[in-house]
């Protein structure tokens, strides 16, 4: 008999739910918005439906589903199958593992659950730019900063499912307020949000800028703005993305030193600039560890798809 | 038939060695001057020496000995018994579990190395102040600042051996020069090197501080020096140990984002002053972390004995 895995990535606007074969290639996939506004009943309900639906459209039989894991935002307790808290979408102790269970009709034994950014970074280590590697780290660098952590195939967790989170490492004390209540965290000065305000700052600095033709206002900036300005020779522009670059590299050289990984992979919209983010941030990196830099640098490969096989690989017991 | 492992922690000034039982009490203990500039074959053959008369004088036959365990500064490599590069005892590619097989009488395969940061941290987790605990971390803040990490029993080594460095974590942006060549690592705010050094600096900028009464001149200030003067009301010396107590919970703030461990230890002379450290420690570190601290951050309980313990322990499998 095949076997099949169901990865549900739980997001703040979108559930996207993939059923995968047993080698994570994703067969069938389908979203649903969340609308997380009315509560989680609703949400799981509308999950199972989709889950039911794309084996049903794929003649998958529910005794072909060998597990389902579920990527969540926030603080997620794989052992209870509760998600702890979960801002973005007002969880707060949610036994998403048992109404799930219910309303799919698999049993609980066969759902795992866990973070998003770390799920996100197991998809990528078991199907991805990672695949192959011993241990990886990934960053994710969107309106916040995200952090996974695989060593010898399993998630970083911690001791209370709160570990990896690469974007609170302050790299700048007493530096820029963060989200999370510190100062100078990575999340700070390397989030898409950090780089847009940045160059938002510059362009009110630099009147010449070529970010003024680029932009009628500094509202139009957006993170690819200053990688094109500085494309164009443009001094406000260059500044932005190697301000933006530098502090990049100090995180991930701090990533270098705490775990050593075989890989460390950065993705986000950011990463849209691909080589003119990487090989700048690789030679800044190599610059700021030991001796050589043994650790591989680049850019994640499954995008968005990252969480639904992370989720899947978690559910087979990574 | 009783079961013993040895623990050597060969250090840049003596080689200490202990037997230990099997639940790492250290039942016999000795050390001998490390004499770094004569080179590795001699610095072996002194450290079998010595665990050889450990074991005469408390009779114990050489097939009592479940395992030996060598702490060595710098990279070591578990997998060839090799010394990559430890800088203060001169040591390159340097063989020691074979040498050491050799001149004691031992199968390689009951031989264990690793670094003496990360071995400290595992001899506190299964014999000292983190033993019970499922993860721990601990900085030990010397002449640098050591760090190791233990997850579910295991050290944490990286992929290539040089992980769990804490100390080279970046805390502070552009910051002050570390002996690893980057800038603003935690170890150039929270080594007893950093905190002595800052005392001098206020030393010469107050000469009215209580320091002057204290020390003659600047270069009698030792690690103790600005605590005393903080517990005379010295403006001076409290500026002193509220920066370096400052730098020091931005750092455990990190590992606590980073691991979530249940427990972050500190070893080192530092840890003299006890809960005039501890105490404002923890109180900062709570300030500094989201939500409720779940992480019991404690002072170190074997002293130098963490080292002998660590390594006899990783002889066992840890």
């Amino acid at each position: 008999m095949k076997k099949y895995y169901i990865g549900v990535d739980l997001g703040g606007t979108n559930i996207a739910i993939g059923i995968t074969d047993e080698e994570f290639n994703i067969i069938a996939k389908g979203s649903v918005p969340t609308l997380a506004q009315r509560g989680g009943e609703a949400i799981v309900h509308d999950m199972a439906e989709l889950a039911k639906k794309l084996c049903s459209d794929n003649g998958i039989a529910k005794d072909e589903i060998a597990g389902v894991g579920i990527a969540s935002p926030g603080t997620v307790n794989p052992g209870t199958g509760i998600i702890e808290y979960a801002n973005n979408i007002k969880f707060k102790d949610f036994p998403i593992t048992k109404l799930f269970s219910e309303e799919f009709g698999i049993e609980a034994s066969k759902i795992a659950i866990g973070n998003d950014a770390n799920l996100a970074a197991l998809g990528e280590y078991v199907a991805g730019a990672a695949k192959g590697a011993g241990s990886s780290a990934m960053l994710t660098l969107g309106t916040g900063v995200g952090g996974g952590v695989i060593i010898d195939g399993k998630v970083l967790t911690g001791a209370h499912f709160g570990g990896a989170e690469l974007g609170h490492i302050v790299v700048e004390y007493g530096g820029r307020p963060c989200t999370c209540g510190r100062r100078g965290c990575l999340e700070a000065y390397c989030s898409a949000t950090a780089l847009i305000r940045l160059a938002r700052e510059k362009y009110e600095e630099y009147p010449d800028s070529v970010m003024h033709q680029l932009c009628k206002s500094a509202d139009e900036i957006n993170g690819k703005t200053p990688f094109d300005a500085k494309k164009m020779g443009d001094k406000a522009g260059t500044e932005v993305v190697d301000t933006y670059i530098s502090y990049l590299a100090c995180g991930i050289g701090n990533v270098v030193n705490i775990f050593q990984p075989d890989v460390i992979l950065i993705g986000g919209g950011v990463c849209n600039q691909k080589d003119y983010l990487l090989l700048p941030l690789i030679e800044k990196v190599e610059e700021e560890v030991y001796g050589n830099l043994k650790t591989k640098i680049a850019i994640a490969s499954l995008g968005n798809d990252a969480g639904i096989i992370g989720a899947a690989a978690l559910s087979r017991g990574n």
